[in-house]
């Protein structure tokens, strides 16, 4: 489930190191001061201590969804550090929303959630080729908000989501690759996309609100099946 | 303390309003979709309903601070509809830091939390230009972020702030105006900043993370005073 | 009517000091010389040797209006260092137009402009808050360009300019502030712009030419009244 | 003299002219309106009526050197419609300097400047490969200001300047090509330039200003010769 | 039919020399290399050590185009190092198309083709001005690609290919120029374009497909004439 | 080896087809042309109807290393649809290199490359998991150009290649990933490189040539071993 296997990623938080520059900047020298960070940004997102692969405009929208839609299950493939796991029961909490949320993963083990911190969130080891995996999930409740973050069987995932799971009002949401996938193979995306036509649309107030959200915001259709 | 005082803005938050295109867009006709927001962004920034003006890396940046800061107290200049003290409080709760966040403005009217969301939140009504009005914060615990957002005064308070309020570690943070000081009178700015040179420094991790905090993010020295 | 009233601008104009380099660099490292500016631009912005905060396209914007419109009356709210007054009076006066230049600020204290320079140009201190201060332009000559820039008021004063002042053709122009305005408050904005809609168009020939213009050029329609 | 022979250029001043949008855009549908231009920028900069091949960012970097070198003479290579003589005239004479503005061209059929406003400029019949027809500039008064916009032979032209009539303190400048010669140039422009690295400077005041004038206004040194 | 007449080009290839930097960077400073390429980017476009003046995107595109059209002649105005014309004729040898490449030019002297890679070139000398240098091509095979890259009376041998070489289908290129003419001289520029509106289109598959061919690809219509 | 692994590319070429335009734009409509393709750029990219993964920055690029290098070795991991392998021929074989090219994937079901355009290339299906099956390259001549373009177990291959394959002046190239990699785990890739450093250098020639090759172009050093 990972993209990026050949490397292996780090799923702690590091606070930022600066690179080149003190980090106290004397006031009479302020105008020279460098405008760029000093650290790469992205490897440095968190929520209270766990690293999180949401950048800041990502977590704005979908702050903004999840107080739209109430999702009582927020179901998320791909789990790494935990970090979005432990922001989105934070969020439904603090929002007053009786949410389940859940992380699914083919390997836990870099999972950095401290056991105190589980209280409504449950993890399961699966493999997103064998779709029996998820069979578990149609008794959770709904509304539904289902997140691809693995990136692998995206597409088988997403017809079984839709013949299996989905009521109307339900999301299904594909992070970060849809620009990658539209570079490489076009074709291919628009014609996976359209046979969904009948059952899925994009929804425009979120599909184009950040880079990792970039195109691939699905709602449940009330109509079709 | 209101900057467009001009126009009289609207302190609640609405949920974006698509201009010019469905909020369901059909995914046979996926590609063709528009790539702007159909919305203006930042009027639509909120926090649980409460709107707010700071935008998503702003939030980043100050989520990072307070992590690493954990204040006693956290003073805000300019309450307009009170989102981002509702934040602030929402956050440190979450970190499990006893924090008190004190909200001043000239004119609270426009304050919109609620009742039931004050715990842990105080406001107060005072003037900027009168520096006795914030002598109550001299009981307030440490370590302090104070943050200017109602610039009026700004280098008189931030001055008072110096001589009477800020321990070694406090922070005192300029939101939004430093670009526009900087591009209508650079001189003036820079010459304010380098009386500061003795009991403040530009703090570099978190100075240049966004828009809003460009340039204005000072922490008092130990040395100095 | 000073925006940035926290800080107090420098009317005077300084030319511009380097920094970081020599002003004369050498040839034969001709190539590998610093390309940015090595000083603030905007703040040099002047006309013989008087201040002014029109950039070059704002002036190249208005030099055109004022070429076609041929005004016998140009009024500007906001005075500061007096720069623009000059430069009007200059121009029209190249262009061979009769016209009288008046400004108008709460505080004039700031005004550069020397006592030989003053013909053609008048001065007069006003609060905008208060309408019957204007009421001694309903005596002035047309075609007449109004500009806003002071801020203060702003469409209180459009109302009263429209009921009472502007005939059919003449222009009201709102410098600088709606790109801000139309960042916080894109829905005051709007409604408060609509309810001109049967007397003032935005000139779409100059509305968007200079970042200090956008969208903020409106001409008095014929009809209406 | 003409870079672009194979077309013709047309150096009558033409207004803008929209092309898709009404002029007059109606207030109740602002937010809609289109923010590009609706019609060429350049060909449209123009300076009391005749057409100016001078951008607003390069105007304003030569009102501000005329303001400081106050220079006795101003030779302009390319005349065109004459739009930028007429400009500098005016320029000097508003700032109260008695200065000679002579324009050069091969061809000066295309000059548009009417008898009565031929004060204070004189136009020359001349060929650039000729350098003896730039002799009887050496009678001229200094400080000298001399302005490359023709573009052939500019070097040749460059070498008899420094030899027979720059002064120190004196400049020499190239518009438009410098970007365009070190694109497909570099490795000539830059040993071109290093040839005069005894007896001119690039002065970094004016040389970054705007891309007309990028990298190509030079100052005659004191020593040297 | 050189634009940059004033400088004189070089057209030897020259591997790029770094400025500022080593060429070997080691590893363990990895993440401070800089960015940039520390070379001048186009001076360095070769084809087997010949200079070449178009750009990656350019022969992107003109391969693409060449693999669609399968042309028996492709005549290049401008000749300079001739780098050009051997990439054309190993393109089309590689395509196995049985085409001859012309290259055309006032000046030869610049080539540097040596005579073992002469096979399917041919040079000509000829002046762009006098059509009657182009009535030998009227023998030459079709499909045909014309490609002005001397820009010198474009338009009229553009009307000469019209009337006299292109059929049905043969395309006409203007590289280069279309940007700066149409900044320069839009109406003139649309004006000429617009009276080969009947015997011409332009092509949208390759007209926007790189910054030198940007707007300039046309094709000759099966109607007209 | 394929990345998008979910999604599963189309290996064809397709000529690029418009949407929602015309492919022939009449002259007398040209300034209204839209300017953006029409079309995805990079899934057209193409060499003699083949499909490429290789942008025209990138071939210009590799195109110099070759003419510089002339290698006696190609080998890239990741085969696709054969196109660069084709590419890699053809341009060696005009250079006049005796060179092998050699493509290895796990599923060579892809490939494209018809029999007829076989010579000098050779395939091989291989796990890059499984070292023993580089073993073989061994064999192959000097000097050796080695690209990663499968990006499974990259940095364990890069290690057998520095200590069993390559020779002083040869490369290793990573293609598409750094950027990525640098992205989301930038400790660990700097890390993973700094164990080079003995090794292996950046060439700072080719590294920043393109974004697909940004970063990742590595030469063998003389020294270490």
């Amino acid at each position: 489930m990972n993209t990026f296997r050949g490397l292996g990623e780090d799923p702690e938080y590091h606070p930022p190191a600066l690179t080149g520059r003190p980090r106290d900047w004397p006031l009479d020298r302020w105008e020279e001061a460098p405008r760029d960070l000093g650290f790469p940004d992205f490897a440095r997102y968190q929520w209270r201590g766990l690293r999180m692969l949401k950048d800041p405009d990502t977590q704005a929208a979908l702050h903004d969804l999840v107080y739209e839609l109430r999702p009582r299950t927020i179901v998320e493939l791909g789990v790494y550090s935990g970090g979005s796991l432990v922001w989105f029961r934070d969020l439904t909490r603090l929002m007053g929303i009786d949410c389940q949320v859940v992380g699914i993963d083919r390997d836990l083990s870099r999972c950095r959630i401290p056991e105190s911190e589980m209280a409504g969130i449950s993890l399961r080891e699966a493999d997103c080729s064998v779709l029996e995996t998820f069979e578990p999930l149609r008794e959770l409740a709904h509304p539904l908000l289902f997140i691809d973050d693995a990136h692998a069987n995206t597409f088988g995932i997403m017809k079984w989501a839709v013949d299996h799971l989905l009521e109307a009002g339900d999301y299904f949401i594909i992070e970060d690759m849809i620009p990658y996938w539209h570079r490489y193979s076009p074709k291919l995306l628009t014609e996976y996309l359209a046979t969904f036509r009948d059952v899925l649309t994009m929804d425009m107030v979120y599909a184009n609100t950040s880079p990792q959200l970039d195109r691939g915001v699905f709602r449940r259709t009330t109509h079709g099946r």
